[in-house]
């Protein structure tokens, strides 16, 4: 058959990222794109840096959006943060936390991995005993929002915990942004990153990134060079830090930037700490629902992630099966498990766009005649 | 003053890139955002991957788009087939071959320069002295179509060299791919990558790419893992190879994919050689324009890339502020010199949709008026 243009159904996106996209959102995208280095579009760009600074709550001048999705910014702090011999204390309760590690190992570094069920929360006192044990670490790295389990973490604590062994901390928090408090001034992080698809509600393909004065210290003094040209921060601080003209580093994604604008906006219109509130509101809406149909979750209630929520496959209920009856029947996707809860669970996002009333009634009663 | 949606004005783009987005291709981006997995945007990628394939004549597998803009398709090329100690020769006549070697060097390969002056091509008989005095050489890297300059190399005469001292050949295509002619297995290419902002007409964003079963091999069989985590080919082969389930590596850039699947159906709507014929006869138009007017061209007519016309800057006329009149006046982009160039020359691109005879006597017009 000959290949035609390609005319997408109209999903209701509950897995664990890409959420629904607004239609502001999607309008942004489709205007004329203009030049990486149009004046108009510089001026843009400064305010996607505004923008992004507010969604982090940070001043951090070195914050940005990566052209690449979130496992670029991932790549993008190790790349930048750890030299050759570096110990990093990688703390993993879920998949991220292995994509750390081989972040580490290939950037040369050396991880120490501090280890927690999939399903519970970081255990601080355990980081606390691997860097007694590991005093010349220099880094200490966790996911705040694991998106394989569902799990907050605690980046207050363990980035006063980092800062007490004199290590930077650098966090994910590719499904934390938007959806639950994060202060990344306040609580003094060093290293950040998040990705457009998930409470944010733009389309997959950029990284919202920031770094502290102390990160950037470390990066502008390395003895070696970054082995990533592509995510090389000494290059790339040129290009979007300070006023006026930007070196040329590589073209910028411009319609992706003016739909993550777009969305970032509206993240503003609507006030991040309502953006919080939301997501919480709407999580024990869902929460009450799925529990009055004999539905449970995997993480205990106070360690939850209110956008993403992890709940066991009922007892004889298949797996792939359903979520394809879901997908194919009501147009609603939710996610599978991943790693070592495979078929044990499915993933409910509420992120961002798709965090509303109107999805979990459509979710709710979708799952009730499926299974 | 509160930020707003960001309304950009209609600019004609006839800089280096990127180039007019069609309508048709600005409403792709614009459709609901559908899941990475979901088997509907799972089919569409291997319409992507075989669309790609026509654009660059070759049946390689290992062939589709990075979700990061062109200078990660270099990087991309570099990291999975450079190891440490690898020679590579690098034929340097512009920009872009200086990055080659900054990321040769990071990738702990050893470059081995070959220098042509900034504006002619590369001198096949260097690249054959160095390949004899550097028999161990493993990489003959070089740009097919240089941005900076707008000269033109011959891929063809340059992969038969390397394989005749058994070298791979990784080849810049960026500004080249739809615009001139390129065979990718006919001259048995082993490692090509593009962007989606030149000839293609796609917004900025993604790199297409292509590895024959000779690289794949080697990077199969590599000593040590890619240093980036991110580039890594074998684990993105499993993700864009073969039938049916692809694993998890990092979630696509959605909406961009779908607006490249609609630029690259565009092209294969007119047909490769009819795209390449438009590129030529509109370049001749708009030099015959342009001399009537009194202006060269800084490459020899033999030697120049169609869809990237480098001008002398007429004697007396203000670089910077021309181009700011052009813009802003006219609506019109044309591109700066780099590097060695810069304040020399002009660079105006008639690349994809920009490539048209609207786009050519608006441009001639607006320049006569302001020079």
């Amino acid at each position: 058959m000959k290949t035609q243009s390609f005319i997408p159904p109209s999903r209701t996106l509950m897995g664990p990222g890409p959420s629904d996209v607004s239609s502001r959102v999607l309008d942004a995208m489709a205007r004329p794109t203009i030049g990486h280095l149009d004046p108009i579009f510089i001026k843009m760009m400064d305010e996607v840096k505004a923008l992004i600074q507010y969604a982090f709550q940070t001043k951090n001048e070195l914050t940005y959006a990566i052209s690449a999705p979130g496992m670029a910014g991932m790549e993008c702090c190790f790349a930048n943060l750890v030299e050759e011999k570096d110990k990093v204390i990688i703390c993993k309760n879920g998949f991220f936390g292995e994509r750390m590690k081989e972040n580490v190992e290939r950037y040369g570094g050396i991880p120490i991995m501090v280890e927690d069920e999939w399903g519970k929360k970081i255990d601080i006192n355990k980081v606390e005993e691997a860097l007694k044990e590991n005093e010349d670490a220099k880094i200490v790295a966790f996911v705040h929002a694991e998106t394989s389990t569902g799990v907050k973490s605690d980046p207050k604590s363990l980035t006063k915990l980092a800062h007490d062994y004199d290590c930077l901390s650098i966090v994910d928090t590719v499904t934390g942004l938007a959806g639950i408090p994060l202060l990344v001034d306040e609580w003094e992080i060093d290293a950040i990153y998040s990705g457009t698809q998930k409470c944010l509600s733009a389309s997959p393909g950029l990284s919202p990134i920031s770094f502290s004065n102390k990160a950037k210290e470390k990066i502008k003094n390395r003895k070696t060079k970054v082995k990533s040209w592509f995510h090389d921060l000494n290059l790339i601080m040129s290009y979007w830090e300070g006023e006026g003209a930007r070196s040329y580093h590589h073209t910028a994604p411009i319609n992706a930037l003016y739909g993550l604008h777009e969305a970032l906006l509206i993240l503003s219109e609507e006030g991040i700490e309502n953006s919080w509130k939301r997501h919480l509101d709407n999580h024990i809406l869902l929460r009450d629902g799925l529990e009055n149909i004999g539905i449970n979750f995997l993480v205990n209630e106070d360690d939850r992630l209110p956008q993403l929520n992890t709940i066991f496959i009922p007892d004889g209920v298949q797996d792939a099966e359903t979520r394809s009856r879901l997908l194919n029947e009501y147009n609603l996707e939710i996610g599978a498990g991943l790693g070592t809860l495979a078929g044990k669970v499915w993933r409910i996002g509420l992120m961002g766009h798709s965090s509303n009333e109107n999805n979990i009634d459509h979710c709710l009663k979708s799952l009730s005649e499926v299974i």
